[in-house]
């Protein structure tokens, strides 16, 4: 009586670069998921290779929106002869995706909650960025509006100067290159700023300069790529 | 031209678990490593099974107190045709690990640095915590002074309560029991306190509960295990 979860890769590929065999195997002995969207979990397990019929297969939505009631009755489900998975759409259940609040509930039910190896993209960029990772902090999403996210910006290079705690955070796919363009002109020149866009995929592109570098070179275009930025020392 | 970070095991198995086949593949082509630790890092060349014979594979020192000019060094060693990789203990190099430093400097000279997919105590304890994974900071380790690890502990608690923003935290292992003990001593009884123990290993151990419920149960035997510790709301 498990709810394992699983990542998922970061984008569309032929391939199984990311996902360990014992991962694809445990995967394949479960007929129960909740879900972030019905249909790309749907196309993961094909892509994976599930052995169970398509029919046989219960996939339940889950968003941060479901109610205790949801909840509960999802962990209702699981039995000790039915382990279940948890699938957002790509990366990490639970880790800047849904997931986090049945995993509460499977606690206080004493369900055992079982995390699988796979892709994220916050830690594939951190450890790839060169940057401080014995402290650091995932902000998520910078606030939209202007003076909001400047307020923001300072406060994490703040954090940055008083802690040296490296701050990654991320920008809606079609704002990336408006926020580097931002970034680089108001950050403190010599900080470190990486740009780390579409990890894992086959246009993975991660580079790490001070703010002064990044002002004489030519911007990469980053609309619409999933991208993390992370800023430090 | 490349510099792969490589995850390794977080802690002995006769079977691979978490690295992906991919990931094993790239390892299997490569005769240069930088690593925290020699030895450990040819029983794990071994352990995944590489086929490039031991005598031809070079394996060198790399810690955070290496120099700038061995780190220059090592960079220079990496050419067009001989790529190279960063090999930690245990778990993802450059995370709560050495190699951000030879990382630092491959960006300087634009080295292209790959992070390849494996185990992170971190973003595993995390996933299976149930605490809010859209927000989350790595503490690393508690001081270890009783002053100092107070305030730590209360900074925190403070940082929870105003932001939400998870708190992961560690201590070393011969510490784990005090530091629970410290931990449901002190902690608002509302707050959810995980005890993430050995994951991804045997004998993992999970649990979330609020700290009023801690102080009722019977306490874990945590010492000397790999444990990580994670505080939210």
């Amino acid at each position: 009586m498990k709810i394992y979860m699983i990542p998922t890769p970061l984008g569309k590929s032929p391939q199984n670069t990311v996902i360990p065999e014992h991962v694809v195997s445990i995967i394949s002995g479960l007929d129960l998921f909740f879900v972030e969207n019905v249909h790309s979990a749907r196309a993961f397990l094909q892509w994976i290779g599930s052995p169970i019929p398509d029919y046989k297969i219960t996939l339940l939505p889950l968003s941060k929106s479901s109610s205790p009631e949801t909840l509960h009755e999802y962990i209702r489900m699981v039995k000790p002869d039915r382990s279940a998975g948890i699938l957002s759409e790509a990366g990490c259940p639970g880790v800047a995706d849904p997931g986090g609040n049945l995993v509460a509930f499977a606690h206080r039910f004493r369900v055992q909650v079982v995390p699988l190896v796979g892709p994220s993209s916050i830690l594939l960029a951190l450890m790839a960025s060169g940057l401080n990772g014995q402290e650091f902090a995932f902000k998520g999403y910078l606030p939209r509006e202007g003076p909001d996210r400047k307020v923001a910006i300072q406060a994490m290079q703040n954090m940055v100067r008083s802690t040296t705690q490296t701050q990654i955070f991320m920008e809606a796919p079609q704002r990336n290159n408006a926020l580097l363009s931002e970034l680089v002109q108001v950050l403190d020149p010599s900080y470190q700023l990486c740009v780390a866009s579409e990890i894992s995929l086959a246009n993975e592109w991660i580079r790490t300069m001070t703010v002064e570098r990044w002002r004489k070179e030519s911007l990469p275009d980053l609309s619409k790529k999933p991208v993390l930025f992370l800023l430090g020392r």
